[in-house]
């Protein structure tokens, strides 16, 4: 089992990405695939009239905001337009894929954080009315029971807190939890640097190699924003019994072949 | 089983639909959900600046012009705002609801009309770059798989077709191939009116009751607009062998239940 997780930054290759996965499935890989939106939702909030808002935690992590109507657009951008778009094009492609969010079967369920601390000009203050969470349970007789009727799942957040409510949630560490409650051996993170850079955004600075143990301290000293909770999500799924995770480049012609031979960061 | 299908036209309450959905699911009744989005479609896409546009065929039906842009505006309305509404809604009610698209699974498959006859200032034309077809094919073994798990289906537009590419369907019509490849012995369609009036809007010329036979006779002379291809759906649910077809109010405290004891217009 390969749980492959591409992002929804700029320049992202989605149609590389189906292309590849629809002929690992061909020679009988068994796959689930996680995507991501950022890009677009923050697109769409704009022409809505309803721009994105980013906060940053204590500890340095940059999260969206996530109030009512932006948990709507949302949904728009990651359930509809996103995630139908990688099933058509998976259907094209003679894959029998099935698009779910987390909401869908309570696929991915956990605690939401109805308060959060946050960081703006230098004091830090409480935020409510935020619809943001952590998974903490995979609904894994869904996603097997897919897997055995042959089907691909195309997951997306929102997930669902333990309350019933739709909540953001980070997809990298969402596909980290799906990896570890799936036993999968190996998890590939694909954005659109060609992996963990020592000088970023100098591309020729990538580190092939990181062990687990060293986890923290790259994290501290190379990675920069999104990658940082890249990281996190490695660790997570490393800890919790996956072998292998990758984090490679979807800006190649076979981006997931390219990631599980070797290129781009591998943490083990 | 019985197959409900809620419209997406102004001033209908969802709520209502998933609050009663959920206590008829409580007392072990088997249902399919199918819902619509038509005039949230309308308002999202002329935020978005790609304002709707309606064709008309020459025997009279209405029906959306979906090109590229229009599809993918649907997608984000239908799959991503309204169905994972829906499906939140009924998790909060207890129901494990799982939203797909007719994409998903290739859950609703059929011949896309590529090339459609329209009717423009009183004469003919062909539409070419249009997406949208009729369900030929319901994937009833992932619709089983999904009820035999205990899981409630939550369908929605778009459909696949034969070439794997999206494409718009009426949603009543898919509704009654999903009733009819089920073998439901009801199918339920919730608009905003009591259901067929004989003097459209006077909502006290409801008619109560009409036979198969006079179907076509009634479609002619007294329904308008939507009404028409719910007449047509419920024909084709009633000749492919499903017992019951009751069109009623959604606008109800218990709108599924109050139709299924005989509120609205029955055709059997």
């Amino acid at each position: 089992m390969i749980v492959v997780k591409v992002g929804g930054g700029e320049g992202i290759d989605l149609e590389a990405v189906c292309r590849d996965m629809a002929a690992l499935i061909e020679q009988g890989a068994q796959m689930i695939l996680v995507h991501g939106g950022s890009h677009e939702t923050n697109q769409v909030a704009k022409a809505l009239g309803h721009p994105p808002q980013f906060v940053t935690s204590p500890s340095g992590f940059t999260s969206r905001l996530t109030d009512q109507r932006t948990l709507e657009i949302f949904e728009m951008v990651y359930c509809g337009k996103i995630n139908k778009g990688i099933v058509e094009q998976l259907q094209q492609l003679g894959t029998n894929a099935v698009g779910l969010s987390g909401i869908d079967g309570a696929l991915w369920r956990g605690s939401r954080k109805s308060a959060i601390r946050i960081v703006e000009n230098g004091r830090q203050r409480i935020l409510r009315n935020n619809y943001t969470g952590i998974v903490e349970e995979v609904n894994t007789v869904l996603l097997g029971t897919m897997l055995e009727s042959g089907l691909l799942p195309v997951l997306t957040p929102p997930a669902i807190s333990f309350d019933g409510e739709a909540m953001n949630v980070d997809g990298d560490r969402a596909a980290a939890a799906t990896a570890a409650a799936m036993r999968a051996e190996q998890f590939v993170i694909l954005s659109n640097v060609p992996g963990v850079l020592l000088n970023y955004p100098d591309e020729s600075s990538l580190i092939h190699q990181i062990k687990a143990s060293e986890l923290e301290q790259v994290s501290s000293e190379a990675a920069q924003g999104r990658m940082r909770i890249k990281l996190l999500a490695a660790d997570e799924a490393l800890t919790r019994g996956v072998s292998r995770v990758i984090i490679g480049d979807s800006r190649r012609e076979t981006p997931i072949q390219d990631a599980l031979n070797g290129a781009g960061t591998i943490i083990q």
